[in-house]
């Protein structure tokens, strides 16, 4: 009869240890198919244990089909495929977890430094909403966000860029580009996409894996030429009229209109209003986005707090016109929604309390001191006497034009070697590569104590 | 001159007031193109602010293109192409906020009863999250999730499941359709995706928007059919061998063997395992997932935490065998993660401590409770002697097989007139329509106090 050594069983129960002996054994060949189990009551008192605990185990076996029941006879194993015991692949391990270099300065990501975010606030409204929302947080997530937030948002839109919005035109998405992919679902096959020639290649990206029609439109330091839209036959044309990144300037009014009245032209023309940097201005009033200036449905809004909380809250929303709207909910309503409800109702009442409009203030009173610390130093040290400073009027970073022979790869390259990480403008010309001489300094996460220092290795880098 | 009334400003600072009341003049075409601005001096004096309030203002319409300036001239109305204020579309309020209804009884949706998470425990994570690791919270998510909820996975697969999956295998996403979307792009347009004709018409919605190409296939009371698989051409084959739902059997050890040698045989096949419901297991052990009895790496596996934690969570993740982990690097790693990192690290202490297996326990407990309750409730009322109950060995519902005349439609449509909303098994059969006469009882969100009264409203509604 069938010997086990039940003493090895650990803390498994001991039904179910048995139950993967027989298995194993069945697996391995060592019990062959059509073999006959002990009986129940015999088999029991051979190893020592109770009849129900064999009966357990055998109604396992039962249950994933490694034994059949034959009435009145007993149990019979069943004829398998194949034999080998199961066990998962074993992975070979070479894949190792990406060790994260820190550099004395990092002048190209957005990682933002310590004590810029109310963190005891955040934990403070989690705890309430945790307290308050238990009810709400047993249903599934709406897939258009929660109510809370969605409205908070409208009173905060009209608030503080002169838009109106009612709470069933806004979408919350666990990240610009989970909101990008609905969009390119939302408008079908037969869109044509653009882009412009300068700034962000991961768009791009985006539509090449959802096979969209995209194509790079000309721009002025303006934005998107409309000849240019009209030439490539788009639909939809991303813009960032608070901060053309990298370039940073405004979009004047006149593009704007310019645009609007293309989009108003044809039933299927949109704009993409991306207005992710827009909070963090430094001069003058805020701009108004396009969206306010659109009296026709035209502009589709989206925006991220991914930028002006925290990188690693991933809540990104978009304010769609009427008529998408409609769309929307037709086609694209049967997906459930991404962003956990905790941190949704969390970030309606960050933004409800004034929370969100002091913290703004606050990171943008900060950039404003790196700002013009950095760009002092750089000015004092010895680049300052090659170097011009562009200066856009929003966002966490500035242009940096040097007067030099050496190539963009090269002068990046020499700033690595010093071990500070920087962008060459170069890199964001999607179209055609050519030297601009020109470095994107983004002063987002740079220790307000190495600022001096990181203006000295620039220069030695540069001139050496 | 131009003249405006200062006070009715409001909290708006002066020179924005003034930008706005100058800029609005010159879209309504009250200034026209061309006309010269009072020079900054006389017009301060004029409307009794400082000089440099009104420096400030036309600074601002300057940069936005409504004046241009000329050198030792003034600023002059920039020619725009059409007026009109810049007023944001009026919405037309037309769509309103759903208002949900509760019923009675609904035993048909995910959500759960108060008390059934352990919001304290979940609370005090966060808070330790937020107050340990403040520095993480800083920087961008990782596109694949947080190293140590990854971590914790893999020791929880591998006590629980019998899986061995190495951290780099695992892919953390906000929710299973938000992962399958990625699938989808990995696999490419060329692949042809296998859903079985019984469980859930969402997974083919998902397909259809992405263009993928995908047939039902036939199935057994086990699951999908190899030849089935075989005659259309299937590449990749969705199973829940846990339960599949709403049938509910676990599939059989034949069955598995059948699936992965079908895998096997050629290079471009995969087994997409959903084990979504399996850790609510009412009777013997748990039930091995396909993945750890994969020896040639065929199987991807997904699961979901809205299910077993609370459904307002959106964290599922996938683990993908050592072969596609390489193409997702290559392919897809340009995507930003899509879970916030705070709940990430929170659902890695939850799982590391402990906090999640007992909560898992608990809940088995409380749902074997409530559905011994419910179906004696039953089979005590009027309704039992017509009725037969089919209980899957896993989930979180039970199938209540009823012998009347009456059509599934009819049946559903009498039981919600009694306040209790409820789907037949016929809503379920993908491919064709008949009448089952069957209901799917989910048990999930039933008010414990309400079980005797339920099975009384559903007798009444059954049988009158």
């Amino acid at each position: 009869m069938l010997t086990y050594n039940l003493s090895k069983r650990g803390k498994t129960p001991i039904y179910e240890y048995l139950y993967k002996c027989i298995r194993d054994d069945i697996l391995m060949g060592r019990i062959k198919a059509g073999d006959k189990l002990p009986s129940k009551r015999s088999f029991a008192k051979h190893l020592g244990v109770s009849v129900i605990t064999v009966e357990n185990a055998y109604t396992q076996l039962l249950i994933e089909g490694y034994v059949s029941s034959v009435e009145k006879s007993g149990f019979y194993v069943t004829s398998l495929e194949r034999s080998g015991k199961a066990k998962g692949p074993v992975p070979k391990g070479l894949i190792e977890e990406e060790f994260e270099y820190s550099y004395f300065s990092d002048l190209r990501s957005n990682r933002l430094q310590r004590l810029n975010f109310p963190f005891s606030t955040w934990a403070r409204l989690m705890r309430y909403t945790i307290s308050s929302y238990d009810d709400a947080l047993l249903k599934t997530v709406p897939y258009n966000g929660i109510y809370e937030l969605r409205e908070a948002l409208c009173t905060y839109l009209h608030n503080n860029k002169g838009m109106n919005v009612e709470p069933y035109q806004i979408f919350i998405g666990s990240g610009t580009e989970y909101l990008y992919s609905r969009l390119i679902q939302l408008f079908g096959t037969d869109t044509r996409w653009a882009i412009a020639n300068i700034g962000n290649q991961k768009i791009a990206n985006i539509y090449d894996m959802y096979n969209a029609k995209w194509s790079f439109v000309d721009t002025d330091n303006m934005g998107p030429l409309v000849e240019s839209l009209i030439r490539h036959r788009s639909n939809v044309v991303h813009i960032s009229p608070a901060n053309n990144f990298p370039i940073g300037n405004v979009m004047q009014v006149k593009r704007r209109q310019e645009l609007l009245a293309w989009a108003e032209a044809s039933s299927e023309r949109y704009i993409l209003e991306d207005d992710y940097d827009s909070e963090f201005r430094y001069r003058g009033a805020p701009i108004e986005p396009v969206y306010a200036m659109d009296t026709a449905g035209r502009v589709i809004y989206l925006n991220t707090f991914s930028k002006t909380l925290i990188p690693s809250l991933r809540i990104s929303y978009m304010v769609l016109p009427p008529e998408l709207v409609e769309r929307y909910q037709k086609k694209l309503s049967f997906y459930s929604g991404t962003v956990s409800s905790i941190e949704q109702y969390t970030l309606a009442h960050f933004i409800r309390d004034g929370y969100y409009e002091r913290h703004i203030n606050h990171m943008r009173n900060y950039f404003r001191t790196i700002r013009e610390s950095l760009i002092g130093a750089i000015m004092d040290s010895e680049l300052g006497r090659i170097s011009t400073i562009i200066e856009p009027s929003a966002g966490t970073h500035f242009l940096l034009k040097i007067d030099t022979k050496k190539k963009d790869r090269r002068l990046t390259e020499d700033i690595r070697k010093m071990d500070i990480e920087v962008a060459a403008l170069s890199e964001y010309l999607l179209t055609r590569s050519r030297d601009t001489h020109t470095l994107v300094i983004n002063y987002c996460g740079i220790h307000r104590d190495r600022i001096d220092e990181t203006a000295d290795r620039l220069a030695e880098a540069v001139l050496k």
